[in-house]
């Protein structure tokens, strides 16, 4: 399947910086399924598959950005291309994650091979991980070997953003009672790799062995494969080229594992696409005001928020002339 | 409005403790628009709108559970009946929460208008605000006239569930950078008050006027209210009486603005619920494993996640014989 040669999709193919920039920035606009982010998408998608998607997560604070920062010089170290997508809730305040990109932008500048990218989350209400996957799509189809995901904070988003990728790095760090946090939030589970940061700190090994512990508890599923710990110091870079080795290993066990993490992966996204179209042509059968005035009845309390989406929905069939 | 008086909604109203529990727990099993929790929902909401909802938010290990639970106490001794959602991932590592609450039930154990309630999130992605709201207005029904809702970790999913609330807590804790990672986390912006908690703790000044600095960036908005910046030690319960003063000031405050939110709220809801019901009625059009044929076919690269979408409404509304 070739593009045309012209075309923003083909410019992407051919790995041209800016226009995987201004395809990203296009797939963060587009807020619906009929976006300009679903024609680039179709167009990329059957170049796609080949990258491998690391996704790393873990506790604020936990040193993710700087571990990112030498996994790129690691891998970059065996000669492969490596894309990055800094997910970071934006904030009016913050300004945080454009500062780190723009060090890290800063120290491979030079090297075509490297791409980062920040990833803003507003207006995306409920779409972050369908977007970062999408993101994730473009660099796989400009040719990156690899797409590293990092995300900022602990919580269910940034478990379905974890979620899309083939792997999933968790890091924690000694200490300040994080580990027990990170286990309530529930990103002990999605772990292929732990990563336990800050290995120069006091109580590392507590850490280590309260990971284990909580994993001898954990049945053995997913093909046999126990998440490892490892031990890093990411700002000397040491045990970095031991984590890349891990999750090598990870990619070559089970191929039958992958195809189905994948097949469960673009069942939510198929899922979630064809909720925000109903949706779309729901509203567009209604009159306008429709859902405003609905909601206004029920902060009202002249109407609850069941019976008021039961009678849009029937409003808008009615409209069209039944069915759906 | 009167309910029959052996139902379960009529229990509830009666503010009877195993009702409420049960009603929580209809509300968490039932997965879709359809579930038992929306006739119980209908017959509750017209016996709501009384509580003061209060989020309670802030980044992992900040002490929210402590500061709740002095807020519990600080709310019993003017007279006012308090309930407690304690918005929580479960995780089968964790068990965490669970003996928070066991901890918080013992000491409350003896007063029956204080009810303490962990919300599970697992099986409810996306879902986790409106299971939480629904949650709120048993209570609300119950009457409770002030609920807590406590959250677990910082990610777009925490800001969703206190954005459910009518007052909204930001909780940081000095040192550890924890604050720079809660204004990257898109904490900041929501906060109605903020919260420095372990007031004894080397950093607290720092922290406050760092958070005030942040402040001061701000456009003075939402009526007027300026968050004021609050110091806390929540394990002897200094300044907890202080918060409870200025979380009635700011209720007192705007009505107009307290309206406006809760619509802004409504609109969310509905949106939501709407949503589920469109995507419950293509999943009964279309014929069995369709989904999961789209999802392979997507995995497989034999088609994009768009064009699947796309073609599952439409073979549903070819189904159903046109329209929506």
């Amino acid at each position: 399947v070739a593009a045309p040669p012209d075309t923003l999709a083909a410019r992407v193919l051919a790995g041209d910086a800016r226009a995987i920039a201004r395809a990203i920035s296009q797939i963060e606009d587009g807020d619906h399924a009929g976006s300009g982010g679903a024609a680039l998408v179709g167009a990329l998608f059957p170049h796609t598959g080949r990258a491998y998607l690391v996704g790393v997560t873990g506790v604020p604070g936990g040193g993710k950005s700087t571990l990112v920062d030498q996994l790129i010089a690691t891998i970059r170290a065996v000669g492969l291309k490596v894309g990055v997508l800094a997910v970071d809730p934006t904030s009016p305040f913050s300004g945080g994650a454009v500062l780190g990109d723009r060090v890290r932008m800063i120290r491979h500048a030079g090297d075509p091979h490297v791409f980062v990218r920040s990833m803003a989350t507003r207006g995306h209400l409920g779409g972050l991980a369908g977007t970062t996957g999408d993101a994730a799509l473009v660099l796989d189809a400009a040719g990156f070997d690899v797409v590293l995901i990092e995300t900022v904070g602990v919580g269910q988003d940034e478990v379905e953003v974890a979620q899309t990728a083939d792997a999933t790095v968790v890091v924690l760090v000694p200490g300040t009672g994080d580990d027990v946090q990170a286990m309530k939030a529930g990103i002990m589970e999605i772990a292929d790799v732990f990563v336990a940061n800050k290995a120069d700190r006091e109580g590392i090994d507590r850490l280590v062995q309260s990971i284990e512990a909580a994993l001898s508890l954990q049945p053995v599923v997913d093909g046999g494969w126990t998440p490892p710990v490892l031990k890093t110091e990411a700002t000397t870079g040491q045990g970095v080229p031991e984590l890349w080795e891990t999750l090598c290993r990870f990619r070559d066990r089970s191929e039958a594992l992958r195809a189905e993490r994948r097949r469960t992966r673009a069942y939510a996204r198929v899922s979630a696409l064809t909720g925000d179209m109903l949706f779309a042509r729901l509203q567009q059968a209604l009159p306008a005001g429709a859902l405003a005035q609905a909601a206004a009845d029920v902060a009202g309390r002249r109407m609850d928020p069941y019976a008021a989406a039961h009678a849009l929905v029937a409003q808008a069939v009615a409209t069209r002339g039944g069915s759906i």
